[in-house]
C-alpha cells in the first residue's frame, strides 16, 4: 500500500512519514501529495494568529480540549516559533500542551524550524493537505506576528481568529494594517487583565469603520481566560456560526476557488524557482552574475532581462 | 535631466517621484533604478526589528536626532504598519517622530500600506537603492515581527539591530527563531520598567550559547530608555564599531556579494512570476485552471508540471 493509501485510511505513522518527506524536500513526496490531493477539502482550517504573549498557545490547548470533547479528531500545525506546539517555550507549557499528543484524535506537527525564503507558506499548505486528507475534521494553524504570514494564512484557512490580549503596549495600533481584515473572529484573551474592555472598545471601533466585507459577516469578540477555560464555549459556538455561514451563503466555494488560485501559484513559483536556481547554479553563472553585480559593471534589472530573454522569450 | 541624475545630485522631490513609480509599479522606475544602481552601495544600512510595543518608533526617532547631529544624512524606510512614522500610530506619536520630515536631511518612506505578497520586500530593496544613490549616509529599516520578515531584513542590511523590551510576556521566547541569529546587535528598550536585567541576563545566556557566527562578531546588548535618551550615546558607538567592524574584516564585500545575489533571485522571481501571471490569465488559462483544481479533476502538482512542460521545457 503506498503512503498515500495508507493516510486516506487515517494512518497517523504514514502521515508523519510524509510530512517529514514533504520537510526534506523529497520528490516522491510530490508523488504522493498527487494522489492525496482529490481527497481534499473536507477540512475545516481555522488559522490562529496573533502577536507574542496573548496567550494563543493556551487557547489552541482549550479549542482542541473543545474539540475533542465534541469527538472530533484534529490536526495542528505550528508556524509560530515560540509556539510550545513547536517545542519553542517554557517547559511547563510544553508538557501541559503535549498532552494532546498522546491522543490520536490530535496530531500536531511544528513547521517552525523551516527558515528558508517561501519555505513555511509553501510546507503549510501540504502540510494541511495531508491532515484534511487523512479525515481530521478540524486543522488548527497558528502562526505569529502582524507581517506578511499573516496576509498569507488570511489567504490560506476558511476561519481566521485573531487573539489579542490587554496591556501589550501598541497592540491595537499593530493590528491596524492587515490583521483586521483577514480576522473573522476575534478574541481578547487574558480578559481578567485590566484593559480588555478599552481594547474591545477600540476594536469595535476599528472593525465598524473598515465594514465592508463582500461577505457581509461582523466578526465577532470574544473576551476569553484561557488558562481558567472561560469564554471557550462561546468562543467555540462563534467558530462553528462562521463555518456554517461559509456554507449557508455559497462562500465556501468562493474561498475554494480563491485558495485553489493562490496555491497553484505558489506551486508554479517555487518549481519556477527552483529550476532556475539549479540551471544557474549549474554552469556558474549565478557566480558570475553576483561578480558582475558587486563590481557594479551591470544592474540587477538589466541582467534579469537577459535571462528571462534566455529562458522565456516572448 | 532624467529623474536618476536629479536623485544622484541629491533631489529630494525626484527621489519621492521614483518611489511613488516603484510603489505604483511603473515600468519606467525600472529604467531609472539601472541608471542609478552603479552609484549604489556607499550609505551604512541599518535594519531596526522587533515586536510591537517595543518602543522602536521612538528609538528609532533617537538615532536619527543623534545622526543628524553627527551631520549625517538620513533615509527612512518603515515596513512596521504601526509605526508612527507610516502614519499608523498614535497622533502624539506620530507628530514628534514627524518632526524630521521638516529636516532635508531626513527623507521618509513608508512602504507599509503594500500588502501584497512579496511586494515588502522588492519594494524595500529598490526603495533602499534610491535612498542610496541620493547619498543618505544612513538608512534606517524599521522592520516588525519575528516572522520571515526578519529574516528578509537580515539579508538586506548591514547591521540588523534588534529591540526588545522587558515584560512584554513570552518575548524572550519570541525570539529565540530566527531573530538571534540576525541580531548584530540587542537593543533593551524602556529599562527603567522591572526585568531589564533579568532580560539581559536570559539574552546573554542565549547569544553564549548561539555563539558560532563567522565573522566572530559577539553581538552587544545596550540598554535604553529611548523617551528620555538615555543609552542612546552608548548605541550610536555600537552601531559605528559594527559598521567599521564589517570594513575592517573584509566581510562589508562579503554582505554586499550575499545582498546582491539575493536581491537578483528576488527581482528574478518577481519578473518570472509577472509574466507568468500575465501569460496564465491573457487565454483565461488561469481561471481554466481554478476550475479543474475545485472540481479536484487535477492536482495543483500535476497541473504545475505541464506548464512548466510548456513554459521552461528542459
Amino acid at each position: 500500500m503506498s503512503l498515500a493509501q495508507k493516510i486516506l485510511k487515517g494512518d497517523i505513522k504514514a502521515a508523519a512519514r510524509l510530512i517529514r518527506d514533504i520537510d526534506d524536500g523529497s520528490e516522491s513526496a510530490i508523488g504522493e501529495l498527487k494522489k492525496l490531493f482529490v481527497q481534499t477539502g473536507r477540512a475545516h482550517i481555522v488559522g490562529i494568529t496573533g502577536p507574542p504573549g496573548v496567550g494563543k498557545s493556551t487557547l489552541m490547548d482549550k479549542i482542541i480540549e473543545a474539540l475533542r470533547a465534541e469527538n472530533k479528531t484534529v490536526g495542528v500545525i505550528a508556524v509560530d516559533p515560540s509556539s510550545p506546539f513547536s517545542g519553542g517555550a517554557f517547559l511547563g507549557d510544553r508538557i501541559r500542551m503535549q498532552r494532546h499528543s498522546l491522543d490520536e484524535g490530535v496530531f500536531i506537527h511544528s513547521l517552525a524550524t523551516r527558515g528558508n525564503l517561501g519555505g513555511i507558506s509553501r510546507s503549510t499548505y501540504d502540510v494541511i493537505k495531508v491532515m484534511d486528507a487523512m479525515g481530521r475534521d478540524v486543522i488548527l494553524v497558528e502562526t505569529v506576528g502582524v507581517g506578511q504570514d499573516e496576509v498569507d494564512i488570511g489567504n490560506t484557512v476558511d476561519t481566521a481568529i485573531v487573539v489579542l490580549a490587554p496591556g501589550l503596549g501598541d497592540d491595537i495600533q499593530a493590528i491596524k494594517a492587515g490583521i483586521l481584515e483577514i480576522g473573522d473572529i476575534f478574541v481578547i484573551n487574558k480578559c481578567d487583565h485590566e484593559g480588555s474592555d478599552t481594547l474591545e472598545q477600540e476594536l469595535k471601533i476599528m472593525l465598524a469603520m473598515g465594514d465592508n466585507r463582500a461577505d457581509h459577516w461582523h466578526p465577532p469578540i470574544y473576551q476569553t481566560e484561557a488558562l481558567s477555560g472561560k469564554g471557550i464555549e462561546q468562543l467555540m459556538a462563534g467558530i462553528q456560526l462562521h463555518y456554517d455561514m461559509l456554507h449557508q451563503k455559497g462562500l465556501y466555494q468562493r474561498r475554494e476557488r480563491e485558495l485553489a488560485r493562490f496555491e497553484f501559484l505558489e506551486i508554479l513559483r517555487s518549481s519556477v524557482m527552483k529550476r532556475l536556481q539549479q540551471q544557474l547554479s549549474q554552469n556558474g553563472e549565478l557566480d558570475r552574475i553576483e561578480e558582475t553585480l558587486v563590481k557594479r559593471e551591470k544592474d540587477p534589472y538589466t541582467l534579469v532581462e537577459e535571462i528571462m530573454q534566455k529562458i522565456m522569450p516572448r
